[in-house]
């Protein structure tokens, strides 16, 4: 479903699916992981429903602050499988105005897990972008080397927490 | 839930429920009255589930014609009571590009319908816009006369359905 408007970053990770999706949905886990270090997600909203608020402020080195952060809209999770949040919306679906970097334009992001062989995870982000123009801005910003920092952030720590009884 | 930013459309229609969700929902149907006459819907594209494909071309007098139309996206369906899109996205949810004229300014519509005495429906239409300057452009395009004398037409035609068996 990838296309020419669209950035992908696929990655097995070493740990299981139900623990992935832990990380990826406990907003204190999310926090841990979501920026590559030594950049810091300081303030994180997420409702994990339909029209729920997706929205974080990031920090970093020499004074680099994201701001509040524009609130992003959630638009659909199956869980432990897929969850996807656009940028192009706020909370409850308005319309989102746009902001400065990351945020100068409209992203859709969508996240799969899947089960992989030996007890690991497929683990899939998508950004869906609305023209050539902003995707190619996206990739130099740094999507593929972000994205895969994250990831691996993402595999060591889901790989240390414990299974649920 | 309507603030500042919103346009509110309201009525009572002398129709029953599942009537107005029928004439609302059923493609042919919504083509007959979802623009003002002497205007007329030529296209109409409307997949009821999230991530599904909303696009409508209008056609009239002086060839009036707003083209192929972007296509907008479904966000939620709840049978009989709710139903609510988006222009912000496209289909499968990616940001979509702005057009002309209504589709100048990305918009989510909230449609929901309730139950009123006498077998009447409270129908209302509430658009979201991201500020006040798209929120009043689309006052100006004349919002509550177009969905005022839709709604007068919707009501026409739900009040002549039969009722399923």
């Amino acid at each position: 479903m990838a296309g020419e408007l669209d950035l992908v970053l696929e990655r097995t990770l070493n740990a299981p699916r139900d623990l992935v999706w832990r990380a990826w949905t406990d907003p204190e886990l999310l926090k841990q992981w979501f920026a590559p270090k030594p950049y810091l997600i300081s303030e994180l909203e997420m409702d994990l429903q339909p029209g729920g608020i997706f929205r974080i402020r990031m920090t970093g080195p020499d004074g680099f602050d994201t701001g509040h952060g524009n609130a992003g809209c959630v638009l659909e999770v199956i869980d432990g499988e897929k969850l996807i949040w656009t940028s192009a919306l706020g909370p409850q679906y308005r319309p989102a105005e746009m902001g400065e970097g990351c945020e100068s334009f409209p992203m859709t992001a969508i996240v799969t897990l899947a089960d992989a062989p030996g007890g690991k995870t497929l683990y899939r982000a998508v950004a869906l972008h609305k023209d050539k123009a902003d995707r190619d801005q996206h990739e130099a910003m740094g999507f593929q080397d972000g994205w895969g920092t994250c990831a691996a952030q993402l595999e060591e720590l889901a790989a240390g927490l414990k299974a649920e009884a």
